[in-house]
């Protein structure tokens, strides 16, 4: 006979973006059908003793890129493995990004990614795509990738010159597009050409190790960048969502645009959070190279307190990982010449600890923002809350019980992933993931995972997200300009209100 | 036969702070009994059509003063007509200042606020208390207070010296007296010294028209107060609420602080949000003397764009409206001298208009921000969420259908307070509560108020409000010196993560 | 017999950058030869009584477009016009720009300019050149043109959309060029894709009117430009000075790079520090049309006050005009197109009345500081310090006498200019030219020019400005990562202290 | 036959704060005969050759303590040897403070302090005097101080609560008479109510050691304290000095308010721009203890750089030392009891070379604004500019002769001061003062110091300095309420101007 599918969490404290409650939670066919005390439950189910435990809504990593081949070789952690790995650190679902080539269909990308991550996944995904290139056939094909295919994100590259990034006018381009069917736009923030620059006079100064790649790219050339995204993104009325803010001063100017009245939003990623860019200097070159990434980690050691009190404050707010992970002996291929290390770091499986240590653990952030930033907003702003995000009635099994009172330390030797490095080796966290579900299935459990390939399903999401886009759209109506604002929203006819009154002085 | 007490609110939008959606609410016995679609209700129960409409948490007015003795007069809204005005705006809860002498028995005080207010109220309410003096006896009461008494928030003023003013080592024992019993310390903050010499120097300039209330006490004399406050208050891990936040530059020195992490929120009230301080120069004395309230309002008229920003960020968390109301022959008694006009302003009936109409209509939040501004974070920051400020099961019934496409104009001569004038005049607001239910009554409808004095509950709050509390005593158990942080917090035993080592440099 | 030349300015109050003095002035051949009291002088000159008033350095007007081709038409004052009225305002030396064709040789418009110029100015000039596109060629060419030409500035446009403007890469080689040549770099800051995006929207709209022009291009689109041309220069360690700062956010974006340790100037002009941009809205097309410039001025009418506090503070360093001037009919031209109305305003006559009037009466700055933000750091910057910029032995004798009790009203109907407007129409202010010395002669007196064509002289200015390169050239040396500062200076060697140790984290 | 008194300097570059020239100096009787080439000099004089070296003012620090009695001790070094330390390091002038007990005359305590340092004294010395009570009697000593003394500044303590703390309102009255009488305020600015509760809370905890002198007042007790002086300053358009400051914080809020227009100085010392606070966790108690000052150095190893950018950029104005030295055995009485270790460090000395070395050789700022910092701007602010603080004809021959080239290695085994220790033991500082001129005569030469006790002179400041009261004055007379600025300043009759329009609205 079959197991019956029903599950109940008994006597934890269940932790919402909004407040915390004792209450039960009983799951059945892969949804959450109740929440609260004294619950009737069918006989026979599996009863979860969660006393003295959190409840959590599963972790939702918005920055991966798995199995990617980048810069000549393929990231490790696949589908399959990335995916588990994301399960046992208390993370349910991941958002990757298609990346297509520059000249080449993003439908076709599109189908690529699905057809390699669909039979793989073990957890819920969905798909970014990015926008490498700009045409026309590219505009039509973001249209048809909201419309039919479920995606409401697109990326758009500032650096990587010649390999991804976009130009000012072609930003502008790609940017009214997402306005116009509904997506948000995303952007890697650095400014492309002088980060060829900067490589070039590095290597030509001798300087080739790891320590390189962060000095040919300082945080102004991020901070720049981000600047320039938001106006731009602001000159169409468009969303903006900045991944991976790496950088203090790239911080502060999302921040002071959210002030502003912006639609933007930061996400910083668990590197970033968790460690900094002094380990470039590392001696051993191997240690290095392994926390080699773009936009790289800062050197300077105050950065990740100081994104982490942003992230508390809601001045960002989404995290990832850009988990993007090469072997020590991949790394190895920019041995002679930094340029040439593929960059990328892990962070999939430890990220929900890392940002609970450094987050809740260090009193910044309490238990509820710790779910915003690590599950609720993800949802929002992409658009599947509460179907995801959020422990209620209705919402998807995608649920994780949380002790905070154990510790455990992260280590290379023990995590999942496939990568032998682990950037947060040696970290001791308090607040441990003891049990996952996913999907209504518990597939982490006493340190063990049991869940098969193609477990986890694609999540198709819907254009024009209300958490988004609702701002957006009044501005457009009212076509204001705002009082006591710097600037000026378009949209349609003119209102009258737009424009100060032209009256004599 | 009575009729049942049963409400169904059917078709509408109902909107939480997190998201909205469209679902059915049930009420039955001052409760909601269930949200969703399709449910299952008892037959006669009357059924509301919310067709087109949102279904939002019943306002929350965090500031008042109803009936204040004050400068020689009394206010003219007492608890019933204050509270009756408030339902016919949306709002259906009220939290009032108890505020006893200067070397007068809090307890005292409180009764008296009790037996005045118990019945009289329209809608529930509940009791801020001043401290306007120190000594063990206050300390002492202040104890019971939030032990007996329902009080978790206890209000100190840096302002109106001799009178009701601390200074700073009294601020310093206020503040560790509130952090001992869980309360949230509440400041005025204005520097009540530059406020009597500035008054002094304008009175002996001549200058004794009400443009003198806001000569003598410029914003910067705000600014300082709260930098000092925020100062004092992290000092001893206190949380701080800054009451009617009325300067750019004093919203600025809250919100900067929040980025550094402090535990502190700051209110915008009506009038700082829907008008300007250049109304002290209107010709007309009356008009100008109607906007006498203290801090007052400022000159620079991007105010209250400014403020409406950082409110819609979450850099300010919460709106009251310092509703003290002083007819125009009140006022008068300043006519000759601008220090003896009585201070105070309308609000409690316009607030949710002014704010969705500034707010909402402008573009500048959405329907959730809303609901979060209004109703959400009042009842989480003084601890009764989510039994108010929330539309969930289990939640009380304090519930407003609000029409988005209606409009309506603010004035005198149709709004229900006692006062003769209304400082946002003429002001036309987009989005017009049209039925507010209170305890699961319907209270206001058609225009029509229908509810009887004492129909109100005195709310009790605990102490220790999770939404405040949490982080900080997160911060005294880790004891920590957060990295990358200024400062540092104590309390108990030493760790030994909280000093650098001793090590040599 | 011939004049003596000899002139002796008795009983006023010499003022120079640093402090002010009661001292005579004695000229002779074009210099001053003396300061102090009791000199002895030769019998017969000519005795100036400058009993209380101000001896003060004439001013140097950074940025002019005399008789400038640009937008199918010519500005209206030339190069003799232009001097003559500069004189009569208290400015003795101009500085203009040569601004080649894209693809056209920078030496022969340098050429160009100083045959056109040589014979007609009145007083001293220098020239700035453009660098309007990019090649080996141009690159070439401002070697020559700083070694043997005496131009040690370049202007790089950032605006002007396949006219002027220059790619981000462009800039980086310009800014590289000017570094290596010892030339400090200018930028006209203005993001031109999202200006040309912007009109479009305008014009699509319906928007043809002059309000149009600041529409199309508020003022993130220069916070941002700016913003990034500091990026880059820094990038090269090059100085920068921005030319015609006209907002707070860009004159914040300059100010905080100060602060960070940039070497940038902000040159705020004569336009933006005495009026605002709510002039586009006049109901009167061309009172509106006669304020069009580019950057445009700013609507938000708190911008002069601020500019100039900031010019006080030395945030910004120094004042020009982008005096190019337009006649009503001329600017007629976009009567139905905002875009085609010839960009350009006066101010070379009236810029240090207004900067006295704005900033000294106003008591935001005093006397000294008045001198170096109108002539001395002009000086400095331009490398012909203390030739000109100060009253000292051996300096030239430009010289005005300055009654700072007089007041004078300005306009149209009186001013020295071929423009039939003035854009500070009816401004009264105090401080008024009354003796302006050019040369060691006196060319303006009582109201009245006396003067030729041609007396004034091209001024030879070398590279490698001390005042801009000390810093420059010290940071190449020590090629530091400054302790503290967010990023790093590179060249030559590495030296080891640029580099944090590599050691075990 | 005596020696010929005159001097000249030959070949040297001779740096004032605008500008730096190739120039021989020539000296007789204590002044400044001449600067030039190819002067004309009486045969005899003593010629020494320059080149390759730099001529600059004598330094000026603005901030001593000799031998001043405090926390039951004695500074070691005293006005002689204090002095003499002083010219080997460069410095030619101190400021020192007269500290009265509370309660006591402050004339009397002048009186005292003349006769002590007036024998002693090896170069030009002046007195500031602090105000630490409040009566009428302390009012009218401070007009006579001012008219008959030759003191302009005065010095008000926040901190140091029962000893020399004044409260707001004092420092309202005490502000109001510096205006009054022309004389500049200067603050010791930390909150000194925090203090004592600060220091109470870590010997409670049981932290007595040196670290516990730095938790207890961390820097935002300072910040505040300094935007509170800044506040109630202007609210008496009073001009105000910050002695000290020692965090980026403070520093930041100086700067804001500066941008702000505020006529506020603010002075860094050699100890915060060339050391930090890290130190407080040395192992070796000793060293931790010889670091204790008040307000300490800040554990944030960033804070130096960032003082000495903002003193670069003319954010900070202007230099001392707050030199007070007890050895290490007047340390030890605070052994057990952190806050019993007299408050006091070196650096009269060592300022001039630690800020040569951080500031020029680091390539922050150029060797005119190293003068600017050292020497001028403290003649200027303090009324004897420019008798002092330019190396101009008619000056004081206060001259160092400066080697840009040599290096030396700070040391207290070397130094010429008597106290034990030295806060920058082992910093090898790039540019050496190699010759010291006082008042005409070479006194430090070759490493060797030749001067008498006595040879310095008492310098007599008169009221308002111009540097610092022009403004004052003129915002006085305009009694603006200036455009765009956030307040309003009064005195005497109101101007129509002052006032916004009364207009309806």
């Amino acid at each position: 006979m079959a197991q019956p599918s029903g599950i109940l969490i008994k006597g934890g404290k269940v932790v919402n973006e909004d407040c915390s409650v004792f209450a039960d939670v009983y799951i059945e066919n892969g949804k959450i059908v109740e929440v609260g005390r004294n619950l009737q439950i069918p006989a026979g189910v599996r009863v979860i003793d969660a006393s003295g435990k959190l409840v959590i809504p599963g972790g939702i990593d918005t920055h991966t890129h798995m199995e990617l081949a980048f810069m000549g070789t393929k990231a490790v952690d696949d589908f399959h493995i990335g995916t588990k790995a994301a399960l046992a650190g208390g993370t349910t679902m991941i958002l990757d990004f298609v990346i297509p080539q520059k000249g080449k269909s993003l439908l076709e990308a599109y189908d690529c990614w699905r057809r390699t991550a669909d039979p793989k996944v073990c957890c819920d995904y969905s798909l970014h795509v990015a926008v490498t290139w700009w045409s026309d056939e590219v505009k039509k094909e973001m249209e048809t990738l909201t419309k039919e295919k479920g995606v409401n994100s697109f990326k758009m590259f500032m650096a990587y010159k010649d390999v991804f990034m976009l130009h000012d006018s072609e930003l502008y381009a790609a940017f009214s597009q997402c306005k116009e069917v509904g997506a948000i736009a995303q952007v890697h923030a650095e400014n492309g050409d002088l980060i060829a620059e900067g490589a070039k006079k590095m290597l030509s100064m001798g300087i080739t190790g790891p320590e390189g790649h962060e000095l040919c790219r300082p945080e102004e050339v991020e901070a720049e960048a981000t600047q320039r995204a938001i106006t731009i993104a602001h000159s169409v009325n468009c969303p903006l969502y900045v991944v991976h803010v790496m950088s203090k001063s790239a911080a502060k100017v999302v921040s002071n645009a959210r002030r502003d009245g912006r639609v933007v939003f930061g996400e910083p990623i668990a590197a970033g959070l968790g460690t900094d860019g002094t380990h470039y200097w590392n001696k051993e070159w191997a240690h290095a190279a392994s926390f080699v990434m773009g936009p790289p980690l800062r050197p300077d050691p105050s950065t990740p307190a100081y994104l982490m009190d942003l992230l508390a404050n809601d001045d960002l707010s989404v995290t990832g990982t850009d988990n993007c992970t090469f072997s020590l002996c991949q790394k190895a291929l920019g041995k002679d010449d930094f340029t040439k290390i593929p960059n990328g770091v892990n962070g999939v499986e430890d990220r929900m600890s890392v940002i609970w240590e450094k987050g809740v653990h260090s009193g910044k952030m309490d238990e509820n923002r710790f779910v915003a930033v690590t599950s609720s907003n993800a949802a929002k702003i992409f658009n599947f809350y509460p179907q995801k995000g959020r422990i209620a009635k209705n919402s998807d099994a995608d649920v994780v019980i949380w002790d905070p009172k154990l510790t455990r330390r992260i280590s290379a030797k023990t995590h999942h992933q496939a990568v032998d490095y682990n950037i947060f080796e040696g970290m001791e966290c308090h607040g441990v993931p003891v049990i996952t579900i996913s999907r209504g299935k518990v597939v982490y459990e006493d340190g063990r995972l049991n869940v098969t390939q193609g477990h986890g399903r694609f999540i198709h999401r819907n254009p024009f997200s209300d958490f988004v886009y609702k701002r957006i759209r009044q501005r457009d109506q009212v076509g204001l300009r705002p009082e006591g604002s710097k600037s000026v929203y378009f949209r349609g006819h003119i209102q009258s209100s737009m424009i100060p009154n032209r009256s004599d002085q």
